[in-house]
């Protein structure tokens, strides 16, 4: 019981350097949930977490290096499941994208990265790279199941990976139609039969 | 030759109410590309249009009705392609979709329907309906590959267009990775796998 920032999940073990960037980051997500990206100034950022502005700067350089930054925490954090198989695998895969987009913290920000993608292509980069980030790290679980020999080599991991993840962002942001709770499953289902008939490989 | 107006691809038959509509159309749509959703007053289109802005108003409403009926009068000018097979089909399909979010004019009024529904939920409704009328004229071509029997009775045709779409939007929309040539292929064949193998049903 020596260690007690281990008994309180929000606050992260570490040094002054990591409360900073605990506080940056804290207050930086308050802020697009409240004001939206574009309404969101570093310097309210640094107001907020109680950080000097110049030590925000000198740390990220500005908003869009701080969300990236951010973006990459997030990430790095999001669970690789190891139920056994594959299906399971993508199951819960599709599970955690859909809790994402249900978080009322995660929400607001991931709005945002796509309104500005949109409106701007030259500030697109963030939600790429965030993306892709993404797509590599769930793809761990089809390089898994290729390696115990579930599905064929020569399977492209990153394809189906965004193969589950499309249906999800196409109702959520396109279509506007609610995710049905077996949805998960269906979709895991769906992928995993188009890549046992051999369909999901890298392109040509 | 007496029917000159059929020569020109751009010019519409009928009379004065029909080209009235035409030259609205083309003035929202114009408008729409310069200034965005947010951008665009319907008094601009009228004027843009030559048109009194209280025949708009009296036709229309307000201009989220007109981009409605913009949307729709699209949708249904969209072709049903009917190549034999279904693989051809959703080849097709997928590449009309493609063929949209690459053009000039219907390309800028995708986005703004996309980035008004991201930013105000209230106003998504007109993405909503225009996607739902989309996805249910492309479904016409799983009816009639059900119909021949061709794939299974008991297929979602909804669920299956949804499920060739989506990798589309996502990729213009949400990673920003390129439309490889060949995806158009490709999706189609994933999709009718997933169908083979019975797991394109409606939901539970």
């Amino acid at each position: 019981m020596q260690d007690d920032s281990r008994l309180q999940g929000t606050r992260r073990p570490g040094g002054r350097t990591a409360r900073t960037r605990a506080a940056v980051f804290e207050a930086a997500m308050a802020e697009l949930a409240e004001n939206g990206y574009a309404g969101t100034r570093i310097e309210a950022v640094a107001t907020r977490a109680g950080v000097a502005l110049s030590t925000v700067y000198r740390r990220w350089g500005n908003l869009d290096g701080l969300i990236q930054d951010l973006v990459d925490e997030i990430t790095v954090e999001l669970p690789i499941p190891d139920t056994g198989t594959l299906e399971g695998d993508l199951t819960e895969v599709a599970r955690i994208i859909v809790g994402l987009h249900r978080h009322p913290v995660h929400r607001p920000w991931l709005d945002a990265l796509i309104m500005t993608a949109v409106r701007d292509p030259a500030s697109r980069h963030t939600l790429t790279e965030t993306i892709r980030v993404r797509i590599k790290r769930a793809a761990t679980v089809v390089d898994r199941a290729v390696e115990r020999a579930e599905i064929p080599a020569g399977t492209c991991a990153d394809e189906a990976v965004r193969m589950l993840a499309a249906p999800f962002y196409y109702r959520i942001y396109i279509s506007g139609e609610p995710i049905e709770e077996d949805l998960p499953e269906r979709t895991a289902a769906r992928v995993l039969a188009a890549i046992r008939a051999g369909t999901v490989r890298s392109g040509g």
